[in-house]
């Protein structure tokens, strides 16, 4: 008996689903869905079909847990309640400011078609998240610092690419060594933005393009880089092709904190991540939670979870007597 | 509405509970039982009892959740599954081999009172088995690493006061550097123990002792010294009082793992903790866990858990809404 995955949206995140459902013995891809034209879309996995979303609904009875692999900006609000009445679904919504709102359109859609979804799964939120509230609850009494990178910012990335004569770019935000040192050093430091991350990018001009005016551009765009310490490079596309086309990304969630009668003891927790590729990352987390909404549901715990509202067991294909005997 | 805590047993461990509750404004502290003369024990909190563990039983109805403050030796074998029947409880068990036995025999008393238990909660078994499960999960293809320390070793400690000529002692289990970078640069090392920890021992020697058969005979203790490098210091009293009172421990749980459809991606998954106060850490994460098996019960979520079992929400006083907002 194996858990049947449908895949909706092909992009870096969609194959990075495909690649983690391919290392669990307990999955199988069932199809690929999309908006585009079936027959432009090419996979990886062997005898797969791609359909087109209009045929997901007809469906409904094959698949077993539909992973959403859109945007947060556009794709998922419209698509993770719509879906979640008809399928278990697995999402990555990220934008912060509405996950309430989110939260219960999808609770709303799941309840009421008896299936269980997951929102907001992936590493931040995510993982991260997970690391802070363990933390939290441990330490009451404390700091919590999060720091991103070394990795790419696609947003910041696009940002420079708009500025009139860059042709392309990529920008990398890097935690700063001398923060990270002050806050594992349980001193509990106030860091302003500047002193956390700074930004470096790698910028393709156009031929006879106004440097200057571009470095000047990036380093004064107000949310984006003004805040920050940035490094702007100049390179050919040939390097930035050969050099920079990685998506690597992580970072640090730490929390320092005190106990003892008269908080007379630090302690320090640390959860970090170094990321080779940011979107299978991610993914690989999506699926892991694919498992346990399958599973949820089969216990008729229907409604929108996050991360926090699902026991650790679930995500396992092992049996809690098993994890017990070999990870405890 | 605050928890009413219980702790059985006040060492070092049962001290730090009492610690720990006072840094959660929504528990408090109802007793301490205790197997010694009552009037011996002198306890930190105003106001709270000392009373002898014969009258827990009459205190049933009083205490919410008891917390289980004794040795995984002798104390909780027995007493966990004794009490598990008339309180929820929470306990420390960190005997691995023992673990399957210790869970069914809690269950069963649990189950038959209907009340809701937690064992081999702490850092190792606790935080570090849950990140052991998280890492697994989202990296099925990959190497688990787990390094100890900085931190003292009270069984090797002891062990080398069982020396003769030793008056007193303290062991550092040390994590080794290189190990640990070797296994961050997602090489995936083979590690032998020797290469993984050495360990320093700080040794007072009785006046006219022989130094050279001491550390002659810490270096070839089979099982605690003979398969490690082990660095033999002489220290006086005063220095070891003065130096080593403290009891720091930490380490490190690193998940090396690969994704892509040739693996062809690594990814470094690193939880680390250091901590200044062994014992007051292992108490806070008992803490947490009362919180979550009164909830539990509370939910009729009857029998034995672990740390796998339970959804990462129930640890903390914060409603669900609230930990979407704040924390995800």
């Amino acid at each position: 008996m194996t858990i049947k995955i449908g895949i909706l949206g092909y992009g870096n995140l969609g194959r990075g689903v495909e690649c983690a459902v391919k290392q669990c013995s307990d999955m199988e891809l069932t199809a690929v869905f999309t908006r585009r034209n079936p027959t432009s879309v090419t996979i990886l996995t062997p005898g797969v079909p791609v359909k087109h979303m209009d045929d997901l609904l007809s469906m409904k009875d094959n698949i077993d847990v539909l992973i959403l692999c859109g945007g947060s900006a556009t794709d998922l609000p419209e698509q993770t309640p719509q879906w979640a009445e008809h399928f278990n679904v697995i999402d990555s919504f990220d934008t912060h400011a509405k996950v309430t709102e989110h939260f219960e359109a999808v609770d709303k859609a799941a309840q009421k078609g008896k299936k269980t979804a997951v929102i907001s799964v992936g590493w931040d939120p995510g993982m991260f998240s997970l690391n802070r509230l363990y933390a939290n609850v441990i330490l009451p009494v404390g700091c919590d610092y999060t720091f991103w990178g070394k990795g790419v910012s696609q947003g910041h990335s696009d940002a420079i690419r708009r500025i009139k004569g860059v042709k392309d770019a990529r920008q990398y935000t890097i935690p700063i060594d001398s923060a990270l040192e002050a806050v594992r050093s349980g001193k509990n430091p106030q860091l302003t933005t500047r002193e956390k991350h700074l930004r470096e990018c790698y910028v393709v001009a156009e031929d006879g393009a106004d440097l200057e005016a571009i470095e000047r551009e990036i380093k004064t765009m107000p949310n984006y880089f003004a805040d920050y310490d940035t490094i702007v490079n100049f390179v050919s596309q040939e390097i930035l092709d050969q050099e920079h086309s990685g998506i690597p990304h992580g970072g640090f969630v730490i929390r320092s904190g005190k106990t003892g009668w008269e908080e007379e003891h630090g302690h320090i927790i640390e959860y970090s991540l170094t990321l080779d590729s940011n979107p299978e990352f991610t993914s690989s987390v999506l699926v892991a939670y694919a498992r346990a909404a399958y599973r949820l549901n089969g216990e008729k715990n229907f409604g929108c979870k996050t991360v926090f509202d699902i026991a650790p067991a679930y995500l396992s294909p092992k049996s809690n007597a098993e994890l017990r005997k070999e990870m405890l």
